[in-house]
């Protein structure tokens, strides 16, 4: 290991310049706009891991191509499967970025770009550390192949398809995913869950068209009204979703498992300061974290009906529309929820008015097995590259793709957070700080040196 | 009379052609990029008006300016203020338009364009009826005054102001105001009675930034949510505003009125059929004209908030915003029912949470006393050009300068409505019926020429 680390500390400033090649891809999935820059950035990576030794390619999906390569030249040792992804979000608002999303900068110590952190700057690591052993040992402690899916930011529509044709292609020993976050800046953490994922578009229409609101006011249903009635009666002042059977299926939390949460070292000011939130919400019977990890939620992401430009305009909009998601957590089941929360809207619905809900993607929530030898791999990982022991902790986005690993290959996912809890995911000013990138890299060695170890089976 | 008849007669198709010239000016008032379309169709009017024979120029406000014309040659005669606006809505959403809005198109017997009915339509009725009579007769039948605004459509933020500081220039006996509709296709009608309105727009603000909602869902106050919230609650399933104080002022309803409104022709499916409604909401104690009418209500005009464009994000956005109107009746004060409003939202305003609430504009609601001679000499002129004697009923829209007028100079106004109900105003499609266009000419000509023979005080 000693000439990997040498080697891994001898390329810091190349491993920095060559992500901020990857960062500046616009690789936004959602939008039609910039598939070209999809597959750019997927020509970008499978070009990356033949040049790193690996036998890479893309497959072709019904929309973005998933990046795959492998090393398996040592069939006395387990597979690891790593698993990232090469798109990100969409970059708007674009007038609060400081720096342009797609020119990557580095300020204070972090560097700044859409997908920094969600998720290239994360499983960079992870090709880092494959270069450092395949150039100084020229070879891997384990056998490796290598997903990188383009579609993972609009719920990953092609993935599970994928790796059902492919079980033969993908079988592995264990996942390795690092697309979550360390406990903060100075406490590694390994996720053992995450909440699953349901998320809806809600349409409201009334009349054919729009309406003069003084001719018609007071006869006319209001598709806006109607659609913020619809919303308020999903969830209650307490934060509870009221959606008729939400909760029946969720065990009640495990005494151990509050024990430890209790004991992790929150500071609720400092989390409020950094995500500029004036006031927590939701479930007070619950702490913070316990709400965030293991306790399901729901909330709007945008909302959309008549005149929005500046100024006034008088009418009653033929529709309004809302994209709503419920994030999940076991064992509730997706399409149960989604059957509820149609029936529960059109016992809500006014007559003259019709409501439509369409279903953009679903992930089924998870918890994995926190004792196993990759689980002991990973801490021991963690603990050689950040100088501290790892804690345990949940995630409260989803990652369905940790679903399907189980699901489809019957294996688990150790899932290894190199990011920051403020790395503005989603949001304008998206960054990674260079210390976990280059860290990151360290860890990921420590882990494929400590699983290759391990007995294959 | 007779020679004035026969020369709008004559003029028949020369006035349509003027009309489509007029309704070409894509005059939209809240729109800056058409400020100079604003301008350009302001100059259009002085010079038809001057063309005409009349004495015009424009005054500047603050914003877009105002066209004034007079003339004042018959001492003995009394003195009719025209008041018409030539700005227009904006025409979005454009794709609902079967022909373009400011490509003025004849079909079936109406004028396709944004402003053919609203307003610009009806007030050029006026102009040309003042043509007949001076083309003719080289005189008028009484003295008349003309102003033409360029701020209906965004609440005449400045035209109070003018009338104040231009009293003696508008010193009148009545006001004449086209910008209503007759009762249906048929049966022409006087309006006396007009709600008022307030329009606010709600900011409701909860992070500094957009957040990823998994990461934070369960705990950051969501704006969308908290939004839809507040909406919900201003107003019940009944129709019931809930704003506590909202109804106190206003007196019930005369019961004779109640019993006129009984008996006017009201076809609730051929009214639901024309608007595209599904369902006739609202105060089910009211029948649905009085609820237009004469009862107040509330309406969302617009909302928007977080990711609204296609696909799926998972964000918990920092803002949302909503436009909001109250439409009032006698005798609500909107300075108050704004403050009411404000401390019923600042109420229901959660913790974490900011709400801003702007208000756009406000006018006061208003009843016309309908036995006086003008109000004859209106039911003569409807009389004469649609061949039946129009019935008196109510507008549910805002006329703000009605009211001022009666204010600042004391004069009543007569609203001679010349649209129709479904002449989709403030929507796409707006469309003024040919007939109504050419029989208003004949109808503003008998009116000039009945008040004429009124006494001058």
């Amino acid at each position: 290991m000693d000439r990997v680390k040498q080697y891994i500390e001898n390329h810091h400033d190349v491993f920095t310049s060559e992500l901020i090649d990857l960062l500046r891809f616009p690789s936004i999935s959602t939008s039609p706009a910039h598939q070209p820059d999809i597959t750019r950035c997927s020509e970008h990576l499978v070009n990356a891991l033949n040049n790193l030794g690996l036998t890479a390619r893309t497959y072709a999906t019904a929309l973005h191509p998933i990046v795959y390569g492998e090393w398996l030249h040592d069939p006395d040792r387990p597979t690891v499967l790593i698993y990232g992804h090469y798109d990100v979000q969409p970059p708007d608002p674009l007038e609060q970025w400081l720096s342009p999303p797609f020119e990557p900068t580095i300020r204070d110590g972090f560097i700044y770009a859409r997908g920094a952190s969600d998720d290239k700057g994360q499983f960079f690591c992870h090709l880092k550390s494959l270069e450092a052993f395949l150039k100084t040992e020229s070879r891997l402690p384990v056998n490796v192949k290598i997903v990188l899916e383009g579609e993972e930011e609009i719920g990953s529509p092609h993935l599970a398809l994928f790796i059902t044709e492919h079980q033969d292609l993908l079988r592995a020993d264990v996942a390795l995913v690092s697309d979550t976050a360390m406990f903060d800046a100075t406490t590694p953490a390994i996720c053992f869950s995450l909440r699953g994922l349901t998320y809806l578009e809600i349409t409201v229409t009334g009349a054919s068209t729009d309406l003069h609101s003084g001719t018609y006011g007071g006869v006319a249903p209001n598709p806006i009204n109607v659609l913020a009635t619809i919303l308020a009666q999903l969830k209650d002042a307490s934060g509870k979703v009221v959606i008729p059977g939400f909760y029946d299926d969720i065990p009640p939390l495990d005494s151990a498992l509050r024990e430890q949460v209790k004991n992790l070292p929150f500071d609720a000011a400092q989390f409020m300061r950094s995500s500029g939130i004036g006031a927590l919400h939701g479930e007070e019977e619950y702490a913070p974290l316990e709400r965030i990890w293991f306790r399901p939620t729901l909330d709007c992401h945008g909302i959309t009906g008549g005149f929005t430009e500046p100024g006034a305009k008088t009418i009653i909009p033929s529709f309004a529309r809302a994209k709503v998601s419920m994030r999940l957590v076991p064992n509730q089941n997706p399409p149960q929820i989604i059957d509820a929360t149609r029936q529960y809207i059109a016992a809500l619905t006014p007559s003259g008015i019709t409501v439509e809900i369409h279903e953009h993607s679903s992930g089924s929530p998870l918890m994995v097995d926190t004792n196993q030898p990759a689980m002991h791999a990973a801490r021991h990982a963690l603990t050689e590259a950040f100088g501290k022991a790892p804690v345990l902790i949940g995630e409260g986005g989803s990652i369905p793709v940790v679903a399907d690993f189980k699901k489809i290959l019957g294996i688990d996912t150790i899932l290894m957070g190199l990011g920051l809890p403020d790395d503005n995911l989603h949001a304008p000013n998206e960054r990674l700080r260079l210390t976990n990138f280059h860290r990151g890299i360290h860890a990921s060695a420590h882990f494929l040196h400590a699983f290759g170890q391990k007995k294959q089976h």
